[in-house]
């Protein structure tokens, strides 16, 4: 039987998602503690990878399995070979026809920016930092210029794998509280690193140091020597993939009233 | 010259606040650092001693030196030195009357609990967790029951040393955000262990297996007995002191916002 699972996790200290050799990442870490709860191997497919010191907040995952457990024995049993920093919220059989990468529609991510003079303490690892004022209302007119199809290679890492630099940016949000700025992207899928060079872009312009309309040049430039430099992992978040409603996952929502 | 600092700091990777041996606390680590960047040994008092895995969003400390700075020079060249979860956010001079641990009015802390069926992960070590639903009618009914001067020997630890036991709780403040609860606590002073004694019955209660009068007969019988067992430091978080406004020092409710 297919198994679908919820996972969050803090990836400050980790390698990134996907299983590597050091066995430091969050997908060595999660499939050893299936296996000792499963007493069998068990390998997993995720509905996004994320980098080395990316958070996740709802990351799905699917599994194939003889075995026969309640749900939430997966859940709870799983989660005892977990270390702190890394668990399973929900569990759930789903039809052979779901997969956790291909069925996804969209994705979700959020990057948090602390704006203080003062670097980040007692939130170190897990926002972003700027020292000087952003510009809400110049950075939301930037990120007007992404949304929709385009062609992103201006954002795109080196090594990114995928197909096709054309992705289509359903959403941008940005939004502040206190000191903290929270951005939210969602799109059918995400290059290499495109939240972070975007994140790099708007915080040249939220600074004042470039005009709204220097992402549409960047974007139109499709070269990534056009953009700024990678913005910093610590604040950037997956928040999950979004499904058809046919599968009945649990609602991801429930796991973003973490960040601020 | 007398110097004030605002200090913040993630409390879970050291043995509190006070200077030990080891040279792993908060204290340790800022002295080290204050004395990199003044090149001389500086001695720091503080507002509110925390314990090992207590957060501290608006710690202030004063100290003595000859050393003439321009104020946020203190801030950048002592936070150079420090680790990345401890961070100065203020400096400014103060009159020699002014004395951190004295002159403070009241503090303030608060305590972030997860309210899910599952342990946290993302928030490891940042939060508290019942996995039971709480009832904040009844836990605010029973909170109302401390408000005041009371003699708080019920939730003190055995090894506090606070001349008195009786202390003035000024305000409790239950709030739900999301799978968070934040409690609020404000007092002239607090035993040790106070809040998270108060928290562990607070719980009991909020999870119905005592009602909200059982808190006053805790309170009443002034005995560690007859409390519950004394809460996990992580979500615990030193707001900062309250001071008089004559001291001009800056608002320290910035600090706060980081908090669900």
């Amino acid at each position: 039987m297919r198994m679908a699972l919820g996972v969050s996790y803090g990836g400050q200290g980790y390698q990134g998602w996907q299983s590597q050799p050091s066995g430091n990442t969050i997908q060595d870490r999660l499939e050893a503690a299936l296996g000792q709860f499963a007493a069998q191997p068990i390998a997993t497919v995720c509905a996004g990878r994320t980098d080395a010191g990316v958070h996740g907040l709802m990351q799905v995952v699917h599994f194939d399995t003889a075995l026969q457990r309640e749900a939430f024995s997966w859940v709870r049993g799983t989660n005892t070979f977990l270390p702190p920093d890394i668990a399973v919220q929900w569990a759930q059989a789903v039809p052979d026809a779901f997969h956790s990468r291909a069925s996804a529609l969209a994705r979700r991510y959020a990057y948090v920016v602390l704006e203080s003079p003062v670097r980040p303490s007692v939130e170190a690892g897990r926002v972003g930092w700027v020292f000087r004022s952003l510009d809400g209302e110049a950075m939301r007119a930037a990120a007007a210029h992404l949304l929709g199809e385009h062609d992103f290679s201006s954002f795109r890492a080196s090594g990114c794998q995928a197909r096709s630099p054309v992705k289509t940016l359903g959403r941008v949000e940005i939004a502040r509280r206190g000191r903290y700025w929270r951005f939210e992207f969602e799109a059918n899928a995400f290059l290499h690193h495109m939240i972070r060079n975007i994140m790099g872009c708007l915080l040249v312009i939220g600074q004042g140091q470039q005009p709204p309309g220097w992402m549409r040049q960047v974007l139109l430039a499709r070269s990534r020597d056009a953009a700024a430099p990678t913005f910093a992992p610590d604040g950037l978040y997956f928040l999950g993939p979004v499904y058809e409603p046919l599968w009945q996952l649990p609602s991801q929502a429930a796991a973003y009233d973490w960040l601020p």
